[in-house]
């Protein structure tokens, strides 16, 4: 089985889905297919031995062949119109907006071009931090307290130090910071505000352990991957998750009690149940007082967490096999015949 | 100011979204372009005096110019290429999937072309119903208790007769049923599933007042049109919606006390601020013991509840100078080239 990378896409995570593409590249020595989405909302067709990080920051894409959508997949323009090219399923790698705010996954429905990757509902559950906890209520869930506070708002007075500052809508880190106290705050605020007008304000809680959680709906229901305890500093900047989109290598399963990996699995069947059917997500969990609470959802993980699977090849052929199918709608025009015949005409 | 009405779209309600066009075609006789969007995701430039039910129903619109979406807009073919097409802001009528479920928002967004509708969240939130349930909760607006069921899933034995059964996630009161006994469930539950996985259950409330308030975010803040009691039987169905589509007179203001009236509006901005900006949406409210409970988001209301409002035109005008801006995100691989300097390469 083959598939076809999508990735790049307008976002601040551009540069991170070039370095995940590129990791599984080098991971699965199969895939011949790749498609890099500028950030002008431009599709080129990148010949495999391009894939290398100089290739995009240099812009030689620009020399590729630009492809367009249509119904039914990826056209090239040619001598007599547009050809259609025939690629495998896609593979989604567009981490942040435009894949994971659901433009993406939007697109390929659209066109009917079937892909591996959260559905649109996933998406925009997933991607603004505040839905992400809504969604939780509603799973039944435990998530940490949280506030929300729009630009321009006034910070609200009753917050307890530490706390965390994330923009709503963004992942990888970005513009994401600590504050122990409100000049902190006040500064965070500020940088979280460069990148959304809309900022997620939790409670920071010193040493809590963080155990991360993959996995999909196969041909046979979920598939679960092994269980990691994340290295971490006071939390992960940018820059340090460079290695998280890179990994290719097996890791350390988490030592963790089964009544505690129950519980983790529980919480993922529970998010992921229906909504997620068709992507291979992450779940990024705090264990605090044998508790589980769910910290972020990542519904296109770096490098797709390849390196919590023992055989990632298998898990993406039989995700694969289980691609949610879109509801085929017959129009007749019944209803407007209806109507022209009472009128008369 | 002039508008561009987008209509059509792969979805039940595709036969209303013409009647909802050609409504508004009648009623602004200043909107010279419509963009038709058929049932099998193409496009069509439809020339002004052919807006009619037949032109569509007897498939004449397959002889018109198509139309291509890229970055910027729509195109069509032309000798050397592709030409892009000069059209006005659009106006998304496209009811039901594709439109209401965020396809259009999305790929409209994503080609970077200035509409009037929901964008791609605003969607989501409202097109599953379930979900506006979990946003009435976010909003602290009250809503009726409900029961979501899966196809397949065991009929819960605590329910209270009668009961109103809905697909999840269809507008246009489609295969909706009231169920006054098991039987009757049975049956209701069956003609549901054949339009969605997944149905929400909700208790019937006989002689519940009705009320429906549209209203959007112009340039100084929020526009409410006025309140009206629509006229109904036990509940609308689809045919009775027809009148509800192509309605293009003006109405009878409720009969209301201000504080019901204030509370209306209250709940409303609720559910619309920031979420519904860039739409002009009407939200169905039930009043009961002078309690407001939401009943449904409409946010592409048939024919944009022109009636609503004592001067559509200006309100449309209103709110096109109100539209959300996307945010414009640089792409200057200075992350790579950092990463590439660290290899030394």
């Amino acid at each position: 089985m083959n598939f076809c990378i999508l990735f790049g896409g307008n976002s601040y995570e551009h540069e991170i889905s070039i370095v995940s593409a590129i990791s599984l590249k080098k991971l699965l020595p199969n895939l011949e297919h790749f498609i890099f989405l500028d950030g002008q909302g431009d599709f080129y067709l990148i010949p495999k031995d391009k894939m290398q990080s100089t290739f995009f920051s240099q812009k030689n894409y620009l020399k590729c062949t630009k492809l367009y959508l249509q119904s039914g997949g990826f056209y090239q323009k040619s001598f007599l119109g547009f050809k259609p090219l025939l690629l495998p399923t896609i593979l989604c790698l567009v981490h942040g907006g435009d894949g994971e705010d659901g433009k993406i996954a939007s697109l390929l429905d659209f066109f009917k071009i079937p892909f591996i990757g959260p559905r649109n509902s996933a998406c925009v559950l997933s991607f603004d931090k505040e839905l992400t906890k809504l969604l939780c209520y509603n799973r039944d869930v435990k998530s940490l307290p949280f506030t929300i506070l729009y630009k321009h708002e006034e910070i609200p007075s009753n917050l307890t130090f530490p706390l965390i500052i994330k923009p709503a809508r963004l992942g990888s880190s970005i513009g994401i910071s600590l504050a122990k106290n409100q000049e902190e705050l006040e500064y965070a605020l500020e940088v979280a505000f460069e990148f959304d007008e809309k900022v997620l304000i939790e409670p920071f809680i010193n040493g809590i352990k963080e155990y991360n959680l993959a996995g999909f709906k196969g041909k046979d229901g979920l598939v679960f991957s092994i269980i990691e305890e994340p290295q971490k500093k006071e939390f992960l900047d940018f820059d340090k998750k460079y290695l998280d989109f890179s990994r290719t290598k097996e890791i350390q399963k988490a030592n963790l009690t089964p009544q505690l990996e129950e519980k983790l699995k529980d919480n993922f069947a529970k998010i992921y149940n229906h909504l997620f059917e068709g992507a291979l997500i992450r779940c990024d969990f705090f264990i605090k007082d044998e508790e589980c609470y769910l910290n972020e959802i990542n519904p296109i993980p770096g490098s797709l967490a390849n390196y919590l699977f023992s055989d990632f090849k298998t898990a993406l052929e039989d995700l694969s096999k289980a691609l949610p199918k879109p509801k085929d709608i017959r129009i007749a025009y019944e209803f407007l015949h209806k109507i022209q015949f009472a009128k008369g005409k």
